[in-house]
């Protein structure tokens, strides 16, 4: 039933769905990309300190020692930087500052929104929401980027869009992709560019520089994942000082909680610790991505925190059941590119072992 | 100097101004309308349980346990409320899902903001935001809630707007309204009235009821004020089911971070402790305000924790540096409704007895 009431370009609107949270005893969950580690001893301890009287004073309104903390560590100034509460409030502040809304039926560059399929899948939703068009265009072949040349022969890339997205590396595929090959089309690109580096501390390149470079190329950052604090929301953007004064312009007020605030101060203030994490989760991916191709899975060489990987004998959705059914979730997108495959959260050492003993035992009653 | 890459009506935005949050030492901060008790003892052990490894972990996306807790506080169901990351979040996320963006000169309720004046000032800044019309509908004298026939003569009110906002208690007034004006008003509105009720805990009533009844009414409530977390982010709408879902569709997948949600749960069941604040708080406003009302102060009465005055001898602004000379922080508002104002929030009793000490200076020093 529709109502008056809600703008029916929202009531239409499908939204992003995350995958699930379940806090079920025994789970392991490989379904949101999460690192199998906590934080840092340090950090946990950063926060307990935080419990006291200052909770009932507002945070602060722009991160401003965080901001100069992260502006040390990149080596750029602190207007340079923006801080979210997770980065998906500052991929939906970008649409706000950046793209008009469509206005009219005709084509618009000022009001698209642009990305490649398959990537993040909240791009779609963010344009939805905003209200304006977009265009996804293919990736390559195993996921590659395509290069301009490719784009411009395919004739479905817009070089003038107002915001395009690319998740590098790229999710779901886990696919790295050099700075050079950024830099050449970020070089052709009008509008926007927002490198999504969420998961790029698993990578062993990353296209930071190329922020700091171009007057229209945005990073985005997020403590998440590499840093363990999903729970807390705290990811950034780094780029041209305009574009970034300008997202603060389009900010809620006191956008970051302050808990937050501090445990990525804390975080940065012990980074050993987190480096030594990455190479456990990049361990743990070469085993399993060599143990699941032995067992004749296509795995995709990955630079992220987890692998997609096209299942044999079954289909994936029917491996996605039966993978629940042993307790073990992993993901899996309906969207035509990636339906044949499964998206699997690197976890611990136990988490891969469970996993293949799970794999085996599917295999060993299917046949 | 302008950028091609930044959407013209964002460039030219006057972004919403907090209150400062400076850090000195000393300082009695009475212009953010914190509460000066701060969360309680077993807020503050459950925060401190939290910070353990499920912080690599995301928080609950739609804040499903708070949800519940919160439903069976305001007796509803878990469908009636959505938690957001402050109230401000929320209110900015009611523009996106209730009000068309302006594409047109001419005037269209569908696209228009509504909200009396003086009150929160954050409600032109989200217009100019999302880029609709607004009207800002002077109050009555002393800051009363014109009536339904009043508005009418008026003729600058439109029962038409697709949303409006009404503060109550008002801010920076402190001015209650009762839920029998407010239902006359609501009675007559065709589009979304938000009933802002931030500062509802240190007022005799209430208009919950209200958002409850109406198809079109919501109500906003925090967590920040009255329970001492402005710090984690925590506010949340009650109001009917099919417009809260809408407001679901445009909220970020994760936008409550982990801590705010346990912090928020704790607080629920330990209601007492800050009943036993808001009382303290009101006793200490009747006595700030007889005090300065007996210095000379014009005082408004308030229903919230904090007071809306104005000063003799000396303008407000003149005020407002002398106080800050003396490490006593207020707030003043240029618009011209209350540029004549001070709004002081209320402190402790010790804050109480400074502000009277250094008032007193300042008037010997005057006069």
């Amino acid at each position: 039933m529709k109502s008056p009431l809600i703008r029916p370009s929202i009531e239409q609107l499908h939204p992003y769905v995350p995958g699930e949270q379940p806090r079920i005893r025994g789970l392991i969950k490989l379904n949101t990309n999460e690192n199998p580690y906590g934080p840092s001893p340090k950090v946990l301890k950063a926060i307990r300190a935080t419990a006291d009287q200052r909770l009932r004073l507002y945070p602060n309104p722009t991160a401003q020692p965080l901001r100069e903390r992260l502006a040390g560590f990149h080596k750029c100034s602190p207007d340079n930087i923006i801080v979210g509460n997770g980065s998906d409030e500052l991929l939906a502040m970008a649409t706000r500052a950046f793209v008009e809304p469509a206005q009219k039926k005709d084509p618009d560059s000022r009001a698209t929104i642009q990305y490649f399929r398959p990537s993040y899948s909240l791009y779609p939703v963010l344009a939805d929401l905003h209200g304006t068009r977009q265009r996804a265009v293919p990736l390559g072949s195993d996921f590659a980027l395509p290069t301009v040349a490719e784009l411009r022969r395919g004739g479905q890339w817009d070089f003038e869009a107002a915001l395009t997205f690319i998740t590098t590396p790229n999710a779901p595929s886990g696919r790295g992709y050099s700075p050079n090959e950024l830099a050449a089309l970020c070089a052709e690109q009008r509008g926007v560019v927002i490198l999504d580096e969420a998961y790029v501390d698993f990578a062993n390149e990353n296209a930071l520089k190329l922020a700091l470079k171009f007057p229209h190329v945005l990073a985005a950052r997020t403590f998440s994942k590499a840093y363990s604090l999903c729970f807390l929301r705290v990811g950034y953007f780094v780029g041209p000082a305009d574009l970034i004064a300008a997202l603060h312009k389009v900010r809620d007020s006191y956008n970051v909680n302050g808990i937050g605030q501090e445990a990525a101060l804390a975080t940065l203030n012990d980074l050993p610790y987190y480096r030594n994490n990455f190479k456990r989760v990049i361990d743990t991916r070469t085993r399993l991505s060599a143990e699941l191709a032995s067992l004749g899975f296509r795995v995709f060489p990955s630079q992220t925190n987890f692998i997609l990987v096209r299942p044999p004998v079954l289909s994936a959705e029917e491996w996605l059941a039966k993978l629940r059914a042993r307790k073990i979730l992993v993901r899996w997108f309906k969207s035509p590119e990636v339906r044949d495959y499964l998206r699997i959260s690197i976890g611990t050492e136990a988490d891969r072992k469970l996993l293949i003993r799970a794999v085996r035992a599917i295999l060993a009653a299917a046949h």
